[in-house]
Protein backbone atom coordinates (compact mmCIF):
# COMPACT_ATOMS: atom_id res chain seq x y z
CA UNK A 1 0.00 0.00 0.00
CA UNK A 2 1.14 3.41 -0.85
CA UNK A 3 1.51 5.07 2.44
CA UNK A 4 2.86 8.52 3.79
CA UNK A 5 4.33 8.33 7.62
CA UNK A 6 4.02 10.52 10.33
CA UNK A 7 6.93 11.45 10.99
CA UNK A 8 8.34 13.53 14.63
CA UNK A 9 11.73 12.44 14.90
CA UNK A 10 11.28 10.45 18.17
CA UNK A 11 11.77 6.95 18.73
CA UNK A 12 8.47 5.60 17.68
CA UNK A 13 7.34 6.92 14.27
CA UNK A 14 11.47 6.40 13.63
CA UNK A 15 10.92 2.86 14.19
CA UNK A 16 7.78 3.47 11.99
CA UNK A 17 8.99 4.64 9.10
CA UNK A 18 12.01 1.64 8.63
CA UNK A 19 9.15 -0.52 9.69
CA UNK A 20 6.77 0.98 6.95
CA UNK A 21 9.91 0.85 4.16
CA UNK A 22 10.25 -2.76 4.98
CA UNK A 23 6.74 -3.71 4.14
CA UNK A 24 5.29 -0.73 2.08
CA UNK A 25 5.33 1.75 -0.45
CA UNK A 26 6.18 4.44 1.52
CA UNK A 27 5.75 7.95 -0.68
CA UNK A 28 6.85 10.05 1.58
CA UNK A 29 7.75 10.96 5.23
CA UNK A 30 5.80 14.20 6.94
CA UNK A 31 6.70 16.51 9.87
CA UNK A 32 5.55 19.33 11.51
CA UNK A 33 6.64 22.36 13.29
CA UNK A 34 3.95 23.54 15.55
CA UNK A 35 6.08 25.97 18.07
CA UNK A 36 7.03 22.96 20.66
CA UNK A 37 9.89 23.87 22.69
CA UNK A 38 11.71 20.51 20.94
CA UNK A 39 10.70 20.84 17.29
CA UNK A 40 14.27 22.30 16.77
CA UNK A 41 15.79 19.38 18.36
CA UNK A 42 13.54 16.33 16.84
CA UNK A 43 12.90 17.50 13.39
CA UNK A 44 16.75 16.80 12.29
CA UNK A 45 16.33 13.48 13.03
CA UNK A 46 13.11 13.02 11.32
CA UNK A 47 15.12 14.32 8.03
CA UNK A 48 17.88 11.99 8.78
CA UNK A 49 16.13 8.65 8.59
CA UNK A 50 14.24 9.83 5.74
CA UNK A 51 17.11 10.05 4.32
CA UNK A 52 18.90 7.29 5.01
CA UNK A 53 16.16 5.29 3.47
CA UNK A 54 15.69 7.43 0.56
CA UNK A 55 12.16 9.06 0.47
CA UNK A 56 10.91 12.57 0.61
CA UNK A 57 10.61 14.55 4.07
CA UNK A 58 8.24 17.51 4.50
CA UNK A 59 7.87 19.60 6.78
CA UNK A 60 4.69 21.70 6.97
CA UNK A 61 4.71 24.53 9.58
CA UNK A 62 1.83 25.45 11.68
CA UNK A 63 2.72 29.11 12.78
CA UNK A 64 -0.78 29.37 13.88
CA UNK A 65 -0.39 27.00 16.98
CA UNK A 66 2.44 29.40 18.64
CA UNK A 67 0.59 31.97 17.96
CA UNK A 68 -3.12 31.52 19.04
CA UNK A 69 -2.84 28.15 21.26
CA UNK A 70 -2.10 27.90 24.58
CA UNK A 71 0.18 24.94 25.83
CA UNK A 72 2.89 24.36 28.20
CA UNK A 73 4.61 22.27 25.01
CA UNK A 74 4.91 25.36 22.83
CA UNK A 75 7.66 27.87 23.12
CA UNK A 76 4.88 30.35 23.96
CA UNK A 77 4.04 28.81 27.08
CA UNK A 78 5.17 27.61 30.72
CA UNK A 79 7.79 25.42 32.03
CA UNK A 80 7.53 21.94 30.81
CA UNK A 81 6.96 19.53 34.08
CA UNK A 82 9.11 17.13 35.56
CA UNK A 83 7.99 13.43 36.34
CA UNK A 84 5.67 10.59 34.91
CA UNK A 85 3.38 11.11 32.08
CA UNK A 86 0.53 10.03 34.74
CA UNK A 87 1.04 13.34 36.58
CA UNK A 88 -1.72 15.85 36.79
CA UNK A 89 0.96 18.42 36.37
CA UNK A 90 1.19 17.04 32.45
CA UNK A 91 -1.73 18.34 31.39
CA UNK A 92 -0.25 21.67 31.30
CA UNK A 93 1.88 19.90 27.91
CA UNK A 94 -1.71 18.97 25.97
CA UNK A 95 -1.59 21.24 22.85
CA UNK A 96 -5.29 21.06 21.62
CA UNK A 97 -6.29 18.59 19.72
CA UNK A 98 -3.05 18.96 17.96
CA UNK A 99 -2.48 14.85 16.67
CA UNK A 100 -5.88 15.93 15.56
CA UNK A 101 -4.85 18.97 13.36
CA UNK A 102 -1.75 16.76 12.00
CA UNK A 103 -4.09 13.52 10.76
CA UNK A 104 -6.03 15.72 9.07
CA UNK A 105 -3.41 17.61 7.30
CA UNK A 106 -1.52 14.64 6.84
CA UNK A 107 -4.92 13.41 5.13
CA UNK A 108 -5.22 16.18 2.32
CA UNK A 109 -1.69 15.64 1.14
CA UNK A 110 -1.39 12.61 1.48
CA UNK A 111 -4.54 12.61 -0.94
CA UNK A 112 -2.44 15.35 -3.09
CA UNK A 113 0.79 13.06 -3.59
CA UNK A 114 -1.55 10.09 -4.46
CA UNK A 115 -0.99 7.80 -1.08
CA UNK A 116 -3.73 5.45 0.08
CA UNK A 117 -3.49 5.34 3.96
CA UNK A 118 -1.46 7.68 6.01
CA UNK A 119 0.38 6.07 9.19
CA UNK A 120 1.01 7.30 12.13
CA UNK A 121 2.98 5.57 15.68
CA UNK A 122 -0.09 5.44 18.01
CA UNK A 123 0.90 2.73 20.20
CA UNK A 124 -1.03 1.13 23.24
CA UNK A 125 0.59 3.38 26.25
CA UNK A 126 -0.29 6.56 24.54
CA UNK A 127 -1.66 8.24 27.47
CA UNK A 128 -5.15 9.63 28.67
CA UNK A 129 -4.15 12.64 29.57
CA UNK A 130 -3.89 13.40 25.89
CA UNK A 131 -7.42 12.30 24.36
CA UNK A 132 -6.50 12.84 21.09
CA UNK A 133 -3.91 9.92 21.24
CA UNK A 134 -6.20 7.33 22.45
CA UNK A 135 -7.63 4.68 19.98
CA UNK A 136 -11.12 5.49 20.51
CA UNK A 137 -10.04 8.59 18.57
CA UNK A 138 -7.62 6.90 15.97
CA UNK A 139 -10.73 5.23 15.26
CA UNK A 140 -13.34 8.21 15.00
CA UNK A 141 -10.60 10.15 13.15
CA UNK A 142 -10.08 6.87 10.92
CA UNK A 143 -13.14 7.26 9.75
CA UNK A 144 -13.60 10.63 8.68
CA UNK A 145 -10.79 10.36 6.96
CA UNK A 146 -11.41 7.49 5.01
CA UNK A 147 -15.35 9.06 4.25
CA UNK A 148 -13.84 12.63 3.64
CA UNK A 149 -11.00 11.85 1.08
CA UNK A 150 -12.13 10.83 -2.85
CA UNK A 151 -9.02 8.17 -2.47
CA UNK A 152 -11.04 6.89 0.51
CA UNK A 153 -7.43 7.11 2.47
CA UNK A 154 -6.74 4.82 5.35
CA UNK A 155 -5.24 5.94 8.66
CA UNK A 156 -3.34 2.88 9.69
CA UNK A 157 -1.72 2.61 13.01
CA UNK A 158 0.61 -0.95 13.39
CA UNK A 159 1.92 -0.05 16.64
CA UNK A 160 -1.47 0.23 18.61
CA UNK A 161 -1.41 -2.63 20.78
CA UNK A 162 2.79 -2.56 21.14
CA UNK A 163 3.99 -0.65 23.99
CA UNK A 164 6.77 1.54 23.90
CA UNK A 165 9.18 -1.25 24.59
CA UNK A 166 7.57 -3.69 22.06
CA UNK A 167 8.48 -0.53 19.34
CA UNK A 168 12.29 0.07 20.79
CA UNK A 169 12.56 -4.11 20.73
CA UNK A 170 10.94 -3.73 16.65
CA UNK A 171 13.34 -1.21 16.35
CA UNK A 172 16.09 -2.97 17.77
CA UNK A 173 15.36 -5.70 15.23
CA UNK A 174 15.05 -3.05 12.05
CA UNK A 175 18.78 -1.88 12.77
CA UNK A 176 17.08 1.32 13.91
CA UNK A 177 20.22 3.79 15.35
CA UNK A 178 18.32 5.11 18.57
CA UNK A 179 20.94 7.83 19.06
CA UNK A 180 19.33 9.62 16.21
CA UNK A 181 15.53 9.85 17.97
CA UNK A 182 15.22 12.77 20.05
CA UNK A 183 12.13 12.28 23.27
CA UNK A 184 13.00 15.39 25.39
CA UNK A 185 9.84 18.00 25.81
CA UNK A 186 12.76 20.42 26.81
CA UNK A 187 14.45 20.83 23.91
CA UNK A 188 17.76 21.88 25.20
CA UNK A 189 21.04 20.62 24.17
CA UNK A 190 20.69 16.47 25.84
CA UNK A 191 17.76 15.09 26.94
CA UNK A 192 16.92 16.51 30.77
CA UNK A 193 15.89 13.04 32.24
CA UNK A 194 13.25 14.29 34.03
CA UNK A 195 10.39 14.91 31.66
CA UNK A 196 7.12 12.85 31.35
CA UNK A 197 8.64 11.78 27.70
CA UNK A 198 12.38 11.69 28.89
CA UNK A 199 10.66 8.95 31.95
CA UNK A 200 9.17 7.26 29.44
CA UNK A 201 12.19 6.62 26.68
CA UNK A 202 14.37 5.66 29.82
CA UNK A 203 11.60 3.08 30.91
CA UNK A 204 11.44 1.52 27.23
CA UNK A 205 14.81 0.84 27.15
CA UNK A 206 15.40 -0.52 30.42
CA UNK A 207 12.26 -2.46 30.34
CA UNK A 208 13.03 -4.23 26.91
CA UNK A 209 16.79 -4.54 28.16
CA UNK A 210 18.38 -2.63 25.46
CA UNK A 211 21.43 -0.33 25.70
CA UNK A 212 20.19 3.43 25.97
CA UNK A 213 22.43 5.28 23.47
CA UNK A 214 20.76 8.49 24.91
CA UNK A 215 22.75 11.40 26.64
CA UNK A 216 20.84 12.76 29.81
CA UNK A 217 21.57 15.70 31.71
CA UNK A 218 20.92 13.22 34.95
CA UNK A 219 19.56 10.17 35.18
CA UNK B 1 -23.57 27.39 24.43
CA UNK B 2 -20.35 28.98 23.81
CA UNK B 3 -19.34 28.82 20.40
CA UNK B 4 -16.63 29.63 17.55
CA UNK B 5 -17.99 29.97 14.47
CA UNK B 6 -16.73 28.88 10.79
CA UNK B 7 -17.15 32.58 8.89
CA UNK B 8 -15.98 31.90 5.15
CA UNK B 9 -17.38 35.45 3.95
CA UNK B 10 -20.15 33.98 1.77
CA UNK B 11 -23.65 33.45 2.53
CA UNK B 12 -24.06 30.64 4.47
CA UNK B 13 -21.65 31.41 7.20
CA UNK B 14 -22.48 34.87 7.35
CA UNK B 15 -26.37 33.48 7.69
CA UNK B 16 -25.12 31.40 10.21
CA UNK B 17 -22.89 34.01 12.42
CA UNK B 18 -26.00 36.14 12.45
CA UNK B 19 -28.05 33.45 13.80
CA UNK B 20 -25.93 31.87 16.36
CA UNK B 21 -25.66 35.30 17.55
CA UNK B 22 -28.70 35.73 18.91
CA UNK B 23 -28.87 31.88 19.74
CA UNK B 24 -26.10 31.26 21.74
CA UNK B 25 -22.89 32.91 22.97
CA UNK B 26 -20.00 33.70 19.73
CA UNK B 27 -17.05 34.26 21.89
CA UNK B 28 -15.26 34.21 17.81
CA UNK B 29 -15.23 33.90 14.20
CA UNK B 30 -12.45 31.82 12.68
CA UNK B 31 -11.80 31.94 8.91
CA UNK B 32 -8.96 30.63 6.87
CA UNK B 33 -6.28 32.12 4.60
CA UNK B 34 -5.42 28.99 1.95
CA UNK B 35 -4.38 30.34 -1.01
CA UNK B 36 -7.42 30.07 -2.72
CA UNK B 37 -8.28 32.47 -5.69
CA UNK B 38 -10.83 34.22 -3.73
CA UNK B 39 -9.82 33.96 0.24
CA UNK B 40 -9.17 37.96 -0.60
CA UNK B 41 -12.58 38.32 -1.94
CA UNK B 42 -14.50 36.85 0.79
CA UNK B 43 -12.26 37.63 3.88
CA UNK B 44 -12.72 41.22 3.91
CA UNK B 45 -16.85 40.33 3.89
CA UNK B 46 -16.27 38.00 7.35
CA UNK B 47 -14.24 40.56 8.78
CA UNK B 48 -17.38 43.05 8.04
CA UNK B 49 -20.02 41.07 9.63
CA UNK B 50 -17.57 40.36 12.66
CA UNK B 51 -17.03 43.52 13.40
CA UNK B 52 -21.03 44.40 13.08
CA UNK B 53 -21.95 42.29 15.94
CA UNK B 54 -18.77 43.04 17.66
CA UNK B 55 -17.22 39.41 18.03
CA UNK B 56 -13.80 38.70 17.44
CA UNK B 57 -12.35 37.67 13.90
CA UNK B 58 -9.26 35.79 13.83
CA UNK B 59 -7.79 34.73 10.46
CA UNK B 60 -5.51 31.76 10.54
CA UNK B 61 -3.29 31.22 7.39
CA UNK B 62 -2.29 27.31 5.87
CA UNK B 63 0.47 28.47 3.53
CA UNK B 64 1.10 24.54 2.99
CA UNK B 65 -1.84 24.18 0.95
CA UNK B 66 -1.06 26.45 -1.39
CA UNK B 67 2.52 25.60 -1.57
CA UNK B 68 1.70 21.27 -1.08
CA UNK B 69 -1.44 20.89 -1.92
CA UNK B 70 -2.73 19.92 -5.85
CA UNK B 71 -6.31 21.93 -6.52
CA UNK B 72 -8.07 24.72 -9.01
CA UNK B 73 -9.29 26.00 -6.25
CA UNK B 74 -5.75 27.61 -5.27
CA UNK B 75 -3.94 30.39 -6.92
CA UNK B 76 -1.49 27.21 -7.50
CA UNK B 77 -3.65 25.54 -9.48
CA UNK B 78 -5.20 25.67 -12.94
CA UNK B 79 -8.84 27.97 -14.00
CA UNK B 80 -11.84 27.94 -12.19
CA UNK B 81 -14.19 25.99 -14.69
CA UNK B 82 -18.03 27.13 -15.44
CA UNK B 83 -21.24 25.41 -15.03
CA UNK B 84 -22.87 23.63 -12.72
CA UNK B 85 -21.60 21.90 -9.55
CA UNK B 86 -22.93 18.67 -10.41
CA UNK B 87 -20.74 18.93 -13.57
CA UNK B 88 -17.90 16.34 -13.65
CA UNK B 89 -15.71 19.32 -14.73
CA UNK B 90 -15.81 21.01 -11.13
CA UNK B 91 -13.95 18.13 -9.08
CA UNK B 92 -11.14 20.27 -9.76
CA UNK B 93 -11.81 22.73 -7.42
CA UNK B 94 -11.39 19.95 -4.53
CA UNK B 95 -9.24 21.07 -2.13
CA UNK B 96 -7.62 17.90 -0.24
CA UNK B 97 -9.37 17.31 3.11
CA UNK B 98 -10.06 20.83 3.15
CA UNK B 99 -13.19 20.94 5.77
CA UNK B 100 -11.35 18.24 7.64
CA UNK B 101 -8.23 20.42 8.40
CA UNK B 102 -10.19 23.46 9.33
CA UNK B 103 -12.32 21.85 11.48
CA UNK B 104 -9.19 20.26 12.90
CA UNK B 105 -7.76 23.41 13.55
CA UNK B 106 -11.01 24.79 14.67
CA UNK B 107 -11.97 22.42 17.37
CA UNK B 108 -8.04 23.38 18.73
CA UNK B 109 -8.64 27.04 18.69
CA UNK B 110 -11.85 26.48 20.42
CA UNK B 111 -10.10 24.59 22.54
CA UNK B 112 -8.11 26.88 23.33
CA UNK B 113 -10.27 29.99 23.72
CA UNK B 114 -12.63 28.15 26.39
CA UNK B 115 -15.62 27.52 23.54
CA UNK B 116 -18.06 24.58 23.76
CA UNK B 117 -18.82 23.85 20.55
CA UNK B 118 -17.74 24.69 16.36
CA UNK B 119 -20.48 25.62 14.37
CA UNK B 120 -20.23 25.50 10.61
CA UNK B 121 -22.86 26.12 7.90
CA UNK B 122 -22.44 22.89 6.39
CA UNK B 123 -26.28 22.06 4.57
CA UNK B 124 -28.17 19.49 2.66
CA UNK B 125 -27.15 21.05 -1.02
CA UNK B 126 -23.65 20.77 -0.13
CA UNK B 127 -22.16 18.87 -2.42
CA UNK B 128 -21.51 14.72 -3.15
CA UNK B 129 -18.22 16.17 -5.52
CA UNK B 130 -16.83 17.08 -2.08
CA UNK B 131 -16.76 13.95 0.32
CA UNK B 132 -15.64 15.86 3.08
CA UNK B 133 -19.08 18.62 2.72
CA UNK B 134 -21.38 15.65 3.03
CA UNK B 135 -22.96 14.78 6.76
CA UNK B 136 -21.68 11.16 6.69
CA UNK B 137 -18.14 13.23 6.69
CA UNK B 138 -19.36 15.68 9.43
CA UNK B 139 -20.78 12.57 11.62
CA UNK B 140 -17.28 11.28 11.78
CA UNK B 141 -15.70 14.40 12.47
CA UNK B 142 -18.07 15.69 15.16
CA UNK B 143 -17.44 11.96 17.27
CA UNK B 144 -13.41 12.78 16.47
CA UNK B 145 -13.87 16.44 17.62
CA UNK B 146 -15.94 15.82 20.59
CA UNK B 147 -13.83 12.78 21.90
CA UNK B 148 -10.75 14.08 21.07
CA UNK B 149 -11.15 17.45 22.92
CA UNK B 150 -10.78 17.29 26.79
CA UNK B 151 -13.87 19.71 26.63
CA UNK B 152 -15.98 17.49 24.29
CA UNK B 153 -16.28 20.21 22.04
CA UNK B 154 -19.71 19.71 19.74
CA UNK B 155 -20.16 20.28 15.88
CA UNK B 156 -23.08 22.06 15.39
CA UNK B 157 -24.15 22.12 12.05
CA UNK B 158 -27.65 23.83 12.59
CA UNK B 159 -28.01 24.30 8.89
CA UNK B 160 -27.85 20.57 7.70
CA UNK B 161 -31.10 20.17 6.59
CA UNK B 162 -31.67 23.39 5.06
CA UNK B 163 -31.09 24.05 1.55
CA UNK B 164 -29.31 27.28 0.39
CA UNK B 165 -32.79 29.08 -0.45
CA UNK B 166 -33.71 28.64 3.37
CA UNK B 167 -30.41 30.29 4.62
CA UNK B 168 -31.06 33.03 1.91
CA UNK B 169 -34.42 33.31 3.53
CA UNK B 170 -33.07 32.89 7.10
CA UNK B 171 -30.70 36.18 6.37
CA UNK B 172 -33.38 37.83 5.15
CA UNK B 173 -35.50 37.45 8.10
CA UNK B 174 -32.08 38.14 10.00
CA UNK B 175 -31.39 41.46 8.24
CA UNK B 176 -28.32 40.00 6.62
CA UNK B 177 -26.75 42.53 3.60
CA UNK B 178 -25.74 39.53 1.31
CA UNK B 179 -24.22 42.73 -0.90
CA UNK B 180 -21.57 42.13 2.00
CA UNK B 181 -20.76 38.53 1.09
CA UNK B 182 -18.70 36.98 -1.67
CA UNK B 183 -19.44 33.91 -3.35
CA UNK B 184 -17.13 33.52 -6.51
CA UNK B 185 -14.30 30.88 -7.24
CA UNK B 186 -12.56 33.36 -9.42
CA UNK B 187 -12.41 35.85 -6.80
CA UNK B 188 -12.00 39.22 -9.75
CA UNK B 189 -13.48 42.64 -9.24
CA UNK B 190 -17.11 41.25 -9.84
CA UNK B 191 -18.37 37.71 -9.31
CA UNK B 192 -17.90 35.67 -12.22
CA UNK B 193 -21.80 34.69 -13.04
CA UNK B 194 -20.80 31.14 -14.34
CA UNK B 195 -18.91 29.33 -11.71
CA UNK B 196 -20.09 26.81 -9.76
CA UNK B 197 -20.77 28.59 -6.86
CA UNK B 198 -22.38 31.70 -8.87
CA UNK B 199 -24.81 29.77 -10.04
CA UNK B 200 -25.54 28.16 -6.69
CA UNK B 201 -25.68 31.87 -5.26
CA UNK B 202 -27.77 33.24 -8.17
CA UNK B 203 -30.37 30.06 -8.09
CA UNK B 204 -30.54 30.53 -4.55
CA UNK B 205 -31.41 34.31 -4.55
CA UNK B 206 -34.22 33.07 -7.28
CA UNK B 207 -35.65 30.32 -5.85
CA UNK B 208 -36.22 31.94 -2.61
CA UNK B 209 -37.91 34.74 -4.36
CA UNK B 210 -35.26 37.45 -2.88
CA UNK B 211 -34.01 40.34 -4.68
CA UNK B 212 -30.45 39.58 -5.38
CA UNK B 213 -27.95 42.67 -4.77
CA UNK B 214 -24.89 40.82 -6.44
CA UNK B 215 -23.07 42.53 -9.34
CA UNK B 216 -22.45 39.51 -11.88
CA UNK B 217 -20.17 40.18 -14.81
CA UNK B 218 -22.97 38.47 -17.24
CA UNK B 219 -26.60 36.80 -16.03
Amino acid sequence: MKTLVLLSGGMDSTVLLHKMNREQEVLGALSFDYGAKHNHRELPFAKYHADLIGVSHEVISLDFMAEKFASGLLKTGGEIPEGHYEDESMKQTVVPFRNGIMLSIAAGYAESIGAEAVTIAAHSGDHAIYPDCRESFMQFMGDAIEDGTYAGIKLLRPFIKMRKEDIAREGEQLGVDFKHTWSCYKGEETHCGKCGTCVERKEAFSIANLPDPTVYQSR
